[in-house]
């Protein structure tokens, strides 16, 4: 084993200080989760609709909330033989009476409707569900909501603080999140990772030695065989792997903090310093010092949801990629950032301009057939250079069609297979800048992504 | 079959007429060779040695050789028993002893020592070898060439002009010759390829269609498996390849050069028109059109013969590409030019210069002890623009220590692996010379090179 530092319980006590909720927060969580519980529940009553029970879940009935966080869960659970469509509508019907009382309320949709609330400050979702007899028999991916809660609420007591610092150093890492935009650690993830190695440190240490295909099994029931590079059976659900999120650079990352963090355990890892955007004259600096060539592909930010969104953006960021390297621009690394406005795909290439010439290596001479048409449809063609044998092949040297990067996306951007959204707006305009073209682009937070970009 | 035309009578004439030795021609080689026989018998007869035999060979002897050059070759034939010492010292006595009448002598070395003289205009070798009772039982190589006479002479008669058709067809295509500048078809070679084939056009017909691993065996004796592209087992020989010096792209560039005849036959096939020397306004004019980069590697051209230079500037030619793809230069393609005095390595590049920045990446994050010691050498180091995780992977942005293929070429060129004499030569001094500068390079038969270059 290394030699790793231990981490200082100052530590830890000083992190807790930050995020650990107060009397005064977790008794004002608890009346107002109470109730919104009294509501649903007047609600139901008052629709005459039976049957209901109302479920706290989420990291506020389990007392893992981050201080400051103010995310109430309330699921409005219907008898399993319910219909799919009463328990929308009946289940809605409850939502929007009890959304009278919220300060704002917006319908949303995952794979069934709920509503997104605002009351007295707190962000509330009224997610109505069934009541299955096991997660195994879910009709709805929130169905599984519940057994997560009963699972969970059953062993984490007295580790609440451990699975709060964990939250809080994935934050530090930029891993935690398991929405499709961060493909980290969900809350949930953490929960389990405290469960099965019994502590924050006990999790950090073992992280450092994670290998891809690193399997946690807590129930031992895995049935079937997962590829993802963390593997956390559900405890609720042997089919399911509760880190099928996480990419495999968020994993890398994950272990890479957790080994820098036990060399020097340090305040900076939950709480790092906020980057400062770049300034013209650091990227100009940076551009000159670099001698690549930076292309920003500039759209309109589609108006939907991030986990609509990001999926389409990092799409089109690897077709943008293929789309270059098919033409023979050789791209150095690739990049995503979206604001309210404007998104932007970042593409850093060894260089944006080819020459003229571009050799076109045809069949062997001796492919009779092939050969002999490749090079009839060459030979004193326009815009062709030469031709010659090379390795027994015939090679011509013909002109090239796009010798700027940017000529090739301007032309060729709206051929790449684009998800729905991204290709609406996409196809409404979009814009090709290069290198210092980029002072252009003032936002704030576009300006703090570039000082890591460049 | 392919529709190809009847190669006409006509075109035959035409040709054989500006080849085919005449009377006076014929007359003049016969009665020189039989001087030199009688002169070769006198000489050693003088110097008191016995059992020497004379023995005219090469296509002198058997009426295949092409009209104006003026090439003998007379072989100085031991017996068996002679030793290797003996044939050499006595062989040269003899032969210098002939020389004495000559216009011109010039000691030269295969694999024994032989004697080249100028005898009346004429271009002759006086060769020592022994007088084997088979090819299979040789001791030198050029042991071998008196049964290939036999061979050849008492099959090749009414063929000749079908030999003399053969031979200045590859002429025109640039593939006769089988020494290691040229890498084509050895005058033995296209002698059993008309026995084999029966006439001139059917060898190009047949041509059409070879493919590599065509096998040509005509005393089905074949002992050992051959790897070269044609082979044609020596009649005399069982375990050699008679085509073995042949290139894979002479042998593409063969057949194509025969559908091509077959297609439209025209007496510009066996006599090509001499391309012009680019100019330096067309040079400029290709630069400016192809935009590609042009590097020249000059050196002073080393004083051997080109058996032994030729080899070692294709290595160069290898060895320059392998170094500049290892440094992330894309080449589109090479060529080697050599002069009497300046040789020049010619490189075509996709660009000349690469940016600053070079991703080098490291190995992935969970193996841990190489991933630490990778991230530990380039965080915070010097000339470090960055580091991140890809695909699992450590990635640092580092300097490029190259930035332009002329800078590496000036570095790194001394550590490329190099033949002897091409060593010796380079280490002496080279330049390395880049696009617009190639203007300065003035060599009648290097614009003519480069007029097929670019």
């Amino acid at each position: 084993m290394e030699n790793y530092t231990d981490i200082p319980k100052d530590l830890k006590f000083a992190v807790l200080e930050k995020i650990k909720p107060d009397e005064a927060e977790r008794k004002k969580l608890i009346e107002i989760q109470e109730e919104l519980a009294a509501e649903v529940k007047a609600a139901s009553e008052k629709l005459g609709v039976s049957g209901v029970l109302v479920k706290m879940v989420g990291s506020a009935a389990r007392g893992t909330w981050l201080s400051g966080t103010h995310d109430i869960d309330i699921f409005i659970s219907f008898p399993e033989e319910t219909s799919r469509k009463e328990l929308e509508t009946l289940g809605m019907a409850i939502a929007r009476e009890v959304a009278k009382l919220a300060e704002y309320a917006e319908d949303r949709h995952a794979e069934h409707p709920y509503l997104n609330i605002v009351f007295k400050g707190f962000n509330v979702d009224l997610v109505p569900c069934f009541r299955v007899a096991s997660a195994a028999h879910i009709k709805s991916a929130v169905d599984r909501t519940p057994f997560h809660n009963d699972f969970i609420k059953a062993r984490i007591k007295g580790c609440e603080d451990d699975v709060l610092l964990l939250k809080q150093f994935m934050r530090g890492c930029g891993v935690y999140g398991s929405e499709l935009k961060t493909q980290g650690f969900s809350g949930y993830l953490t929960e389990l990772l405290i469960i099965h190695y019994g502590s924050f440190e006990n999790t950090i240490r073992a992280a450092c030695s994670w290998k891809p295909g690193e399997k946690i099994d807590i129930m031992q029931h895995s049935e079937i065989e997962h590829r993802e590079p963390l593997i956390i059976i559900d405890p609720t659900d042997p089919r399911r792997n509760v880190a099928a999120a996480l990419s495999l650079d968020n994993f890398c990352m994950f272990i890479d903090c957790c080994r820098e963090f036990l060399k020097s355990p340090e305040l900076k890892f939950f709480f790092p310093a906020c980057p400062l955007p770049l300034k013209d004259r650091e990227i100009l600096e940076r551009l000159e010092s670099r001698k690549s060539t930076q292309l920003a592909v500039i759209f309109k930010t589609p108006d939907v949801v991030e986990d609509v969104l990001y999926p389409q953006l990092y799409k089109m960021e690897q077709a943008t990629a293929a789309l270059l390297k098919e033409y023979e621009f050789s791209v150095i690394k690739t990049g995503v950032w979206s604001g309210e406005n404007e998104t932007v795909i970042m593409l850093e290439l060894i260089s944006g301009t080819l020459p003229n010439v571009k050799k076109h290596i045809g069949p062997p001479v001796w492919v009779k057939e092939h050969a002999q048409k490749f090079k009839e449809k060459y030979t004193g063609a326009e815009d062709v250079f030469g031709g010659y044998i090379e390795s027994g092949k015939y090679v011509f040297e013909i002109r090239r069609k796009y010798p700027t990067a940017k000529g090739l996306l301007e032309n060729q951007l709206m051929s790449c297979s684009l998800g729905k959204q991204v290709h609406q707006s996409v196809n409404e305009g979009f814009e090709v800048i290069e290198n210092a073209e980029m002072c252009r682009l003032k936002e704030f937070d576009f300006r703090v992504f570039l000082r890591k970009w460049m």
